[in-house]
């Protein structure tokens, strides 16, 4: 059974590479290497497999999943500006892959602490950019 | 391959643990716990795994899979309350979890008898209680 | 010009007119008349019309205008049973309609004392029940 | 009637008021005066009153209205940090309310040589910033 | 007040003019004017103004509007070709705007004889061809 | 790590097979057996999998990869009748899941010449002929 939570967020970032040439950059990624950048209303979902408690029929209590990925995940990059305020994509290109990537280890990482003894594990973060373009990461 | 079909319904529930203190299920379930309940337009996925058919070319005929699921789930949820209507979920609590697990058990126990011969095997049910809150049952 | 914020709250209701029978309510409602009752993810739509002030560019404050809305009237009506936790709709049918005159309502009486200075007029109150379903008050 | 065309572009912004003091601002703006900024994924809708011409049916010709919007103003905020990027907007908060009003200027201002001739007339400029906030000038 | 059904219907269509040759066919609609048509998840909406009766505490009864919209237009355009099903619109293009004005009328010249009792007024219809493509007949 | 790309294409479509008799086609297909057909606004996900590469942070460049899809799928589908302009689909029936078996067959067999220097892998196929219907293939 998997449980999953959507939340959103609001960033900016430009997409640009330092090992690359500008016009390289330009070409790669076209209007999201813009020199001023762009920004989206991100999705964020994180899933949870595990099995209902036999009193409250939940796999993990709401109010503590949602506390975690705020303070986790959240807090750190939404209205921020992914380039210049999350030290972790300072540099590398934030792309949706990259974040996600991101956002999983940070969630990740913390998750035992929280949750190893209510038994449910983390599944899955998918972070959608636009309507067009999403990434996810399993484990 | 594998076929989803998406349905609605509106229903109406209310968070509370027999169990459990009146403090307890406040602190646990928050506004899910008022004592007179809330409700949701819910969403049902139900997936289907198996191959089309050489002549028709469908996993399952839509109108067969539509009046199994209408007959097996949604009739017995929707414009329903949870708690009061649904008598497998009166003395648990009506999560998205063990709603989920139900439907779930419902179709899963009268689905050989309906397409056992068609090949087609339920894959999944999944059900949105808000858009930010899911669940899915696989298996 | 013209504002509007989008909110969203859960709420719970039965259609039933007590100067109706029961075969009569039951023709007339449908599903909706079920004993228990059934719920919604209901949307809330306010929209305020006014020009922008010179130096923060708003119609109106983003969070003045929210905390007005959450206490002058989601607070009412979110993860509430319509029929039995709103006293106002204890003797009327908690319809789309009538949810949306007493919403309109609400805002409107409190409007002056909170907005009077500010130019900005309450243009819209508009409630969608489910996709299928909504209703507007103007004025 | 009225014929309502919908596009969408990604972009940055900040809030701040240069009249204000950081205090103000932050109190004002909350995290959307964060000082690299974020960014949002807009919705753009443009409507079109008039008569549908008698051979092809339309109001305006499609190509005509998309090329002349993106002409006009998507061009010069798709993908671009609105602070920064539009010249309109520097000495004033990008806020929605003021977005709308500068697409409504752009658009009104090369209206008449572009259409003058079709009898079509601009209606709206509406934007979408984020599910939650929209703005809209009519005339 | 103003109430609103939303419906939805799938067709297909070809836009094509007679009057025009086929360069200028294809120089004006595009992708649109290929030969075998193609085809849409339509949305309808139909918008009624008026006051909730003192009883029900509504516009117009849901089933008795729903039943109206069936017969008066669904029943002719869902899962037909507007081109070839439609007499109405065999020497005409099947624009948004034009099937928007069929629909219009069709509600309209058979409105009375239905609601005109109910003291409800037929108030707007919307179509909805594509997420970005939309118009609105309103009186 | 899995990337998805969500596109969409307008088609028209008849269910309708050659082997059954008018009755039984009626039956079986409903209304999606109408002469002349009907159509819908398709959405078409393809899933990538893979690891970013180091410098430029994505599975695969977003441009290629839309080209890619575009010359190879969706061009061919993109406002097109699919029982009379796809070739491969002139003796089969159009059906969701037929429909979705040949995209991931056109893009599975042009898919190492493109990306097997990449190391992406196509993971899935995913069809949404309505909100209410949709088929993916993996593998």
């Amino acid at each position: 059974m998997r449980l999953t939570r959507r939340y959103s967020f609001s960033a900016s970032h430009r997409l640009h590479a330092g090992v690359l040439s500008d016009a390289e950059n330009e070409s790669l990624f076209g209007k999201c290497n813009n020199p001023f950048g762009h920004g989206h209303n991100y999705v964020l979902e994180v899933s949870v497999t595990g099995e209902p408690d036999g009193f409250a029929g939940m796999v993990v209590p709401r109010g503590k999943l949602d506390d975690f990925v705020g303070r986790t995940a959240l807090d750190r990059i939404d209205h921020a500006d992914l380039n210049n305020d999350v030290k972790e994509l300072r540099e590398i290109v934030p792309t949706t892959e990259n974040l996600s990537l991101l956002v999983h280890r940070w969630l990740n990482s913390a998750w035992d602490a929280e949750f190893g003894d209510d038994g449910a594990r983390l599944d899955r973060v998918r972070i959608e950019e636009t309507a067009r373009n999403s990434c996810e990461v399993t484990g």
